[in-house]
């Protein structure tokens, strides 16, 4: 039996409920939990706002544990390993896309918390080849929104071959972008925060950046004018995207990860002139989680988090919908 | 003295002046025009449509002939030797930009028509570092378009590193896209065919298109969703981007060469969930150019013209105006 925090309907309280896993499959894990991230993206499927949640809902899908059980046919985790399981928790394993190494991108890649019951729980399961393993001497109480947040924004980086001479634009100071600066600075490259809370301008200098633009002042986005390489927005409302095109080199990429709803409405002249992308993408695959958890644990890369009990779920999850956490909320075992 | 074809205001007839160019520029070079292209845009620029048309007006930026008198600093063209001009006269030289190689996205760049007198002209004038020689065996009659229309759609298979394993579409089946097929192809990969205008699908399939898609036909662009790593678009008028950002593989690109002047209303969705890119580019930079022309030296690629001489020039213009054109028309000195 897994017990578990779930919501009987769109919104409503978490309580525990037992359920029946079943036999494990050949080629997964089972993990006991010990901490998991909330993710705004908890909140949306809580509140159905994309309109696939299935109710009851189990949230959680920045899940840090060990290994409790392995399936018989899963050969590279073991048994006590610590580990983590981010947004994905299941791939086919053989398309194109999975086998050039593109997981994430599969198109019958399942969710962790998409149709199934997610890691605010005592266990959860997950198809081994999506369980990645957490390096040596890396803070597992922290740990969890790296799985979401943090491969999210260091993917990118990777993707697209980012080099540590080049300039970066961080859009969003929140869960997502307070990892964003940190990785980029590592990363070697001069790093830029564009946020509309100047209460979080010198927090963003503590997170890596150099520069911080008010991202409410059209005369300073205009002033930052073709300085960037890449702009990773994390934001998920719509902004004046010409104006962060303009803000790119040539050459340079406007990344989203926030999965914004409104279109964008791209002027393409600006792309045109100087050869620009506009891109987006989601989260990673696990070999590149993997890289990303080693680069966190070499470079002291962490979130900032606040932490609550399981049993005080309904707390932490309005604190995550009160927009004011610092920067992310992590539900520990007791 | 230069003879050249000039209209007097935006949309007037052509007609021959005279003007002295001065003394030639150290980094200069004279060319003796043989034949000159007539791209979209000289049209675009002859009726102002951007508003930044200085009138008398001398169209004219697909350019081939032979160098007739060297600046005094020119070191790598000599007197007699077939070059070719396209959309670029002059770069700064000294930016990042162009430093990187990347002359054609330097903010300083001149345009061949832009306040300054083109091609339409018995001699034409540019900085040497924007003409291109021509490679032995490059017919000289049908290369003006290449430097304009062919440069342009040849460039992103540079910038993208497209491999010969790609898939790759082209949208619209004109100046540029028979072309686009014809470069495509000898580049190694399958390539597909966007038309409206079915009676063009065969000569598509004869410039090398293996498939051939209505783009009018909603059911025939679903039925390619997911297929091209590369989609080059010519068109300048607005499509509905989103069926095109679907017929993506993951990872895959909507390139636009088109000029659109409406905005692109991309979801963002569907361009996340596939790490899907938008861009945009003009034109390529000399060395590129050079490596154009000689790809199209070695594989026969031509552009299909119709040829006038310059006297005929306001019969050519009313010809490139009709749409009709198979695919480029070509001015030709007698």
């Amino acid at each position: 039996m897994i017990t578990a925090y779930a919501a009987e309907s769109a919104g409503a309280a978490f309580a525990p409920i037992s359920y029946e896993p079943g036999p494990l499959a050949a080629d997964a894990v089972e993990i006991a939990v010990k901490h998991c991230g909330i993710c705004h993206s908890d909140l949306s499927m809580w509140q159905n706002e994309w309109g696939m949640s299935r109710y009851p809902f189990v949230p959680g899908h920045e899940v840090v544990g060990t290994v409790s059980v392995v399936g018989e046919g899963v050969k590279h985790l073991r048994v006590g390993q610590r580990v983590g399981l981010g947004w994905q928790s299941g791939y086919c394993m053989t398309c194109p896309t999975c086998m050039g190494g593109d997981h994430n991108l599969c198109g019958q890649a399942k969710g962790t918390i998409i149709g199934r019951h997610g890691g605010f729980a005592d266990k959860v399961r997950a198809q081994a080849a999506s369980v990645v393993a957490l390096p040596d001497g890396l803070d597992m109480a922290s740990a969890g929104p790296l799985l979401c947040a943090g491969i999210t924004v260091f993917n990118p980086l990777v993707q697209f071959a980012i080099k540590p001479t080049d300039k970066v634009g961080v859009v969003g100071i929140g869960g997502l972008g307070h990892l964003a600066l940190q990785f980029v600075r590592a990363w070697g490259c001069e790093v830029t925060a564009f946020t509309s809370s100047q209460s979080k301008a010198d927090e963003a200098r503590s997170f890596g950046a150099q520069q911080v633009v008010d991202s409410r002042d059209p005369e300073a986005l205009k002033a930052v004018a073709g300085q960037f390489d890449l702009i990773i927005s994390t934001v998920n409302v719509k902004l004046d995207w010409n104006t962060y095109v303009a803000a790119l080199k040539p050459k340079g990429r406007l990344h989203l990860v926030g999965a914004t709803l409104e279109p964008l409405n791209l002027q393409v002249f600006p792309m045109l002139m100087g050869q620009r992308s506009v891109s987006a993408s989601p989260v990673g695959s696990p070999k590149v989680m993997a890289e990303m958890l080693a680069f966190a644990a070499l470079h002291n890369i962490k979130a900032q988090t606040e932490h609550y009990s399981f049993a005080q779920i309904n707390e932490a999850m309005a604190r995550v919908e009160s927009g004011q956490a610092r920067y992310r909320v992590v539900l520990d075992r007791d």
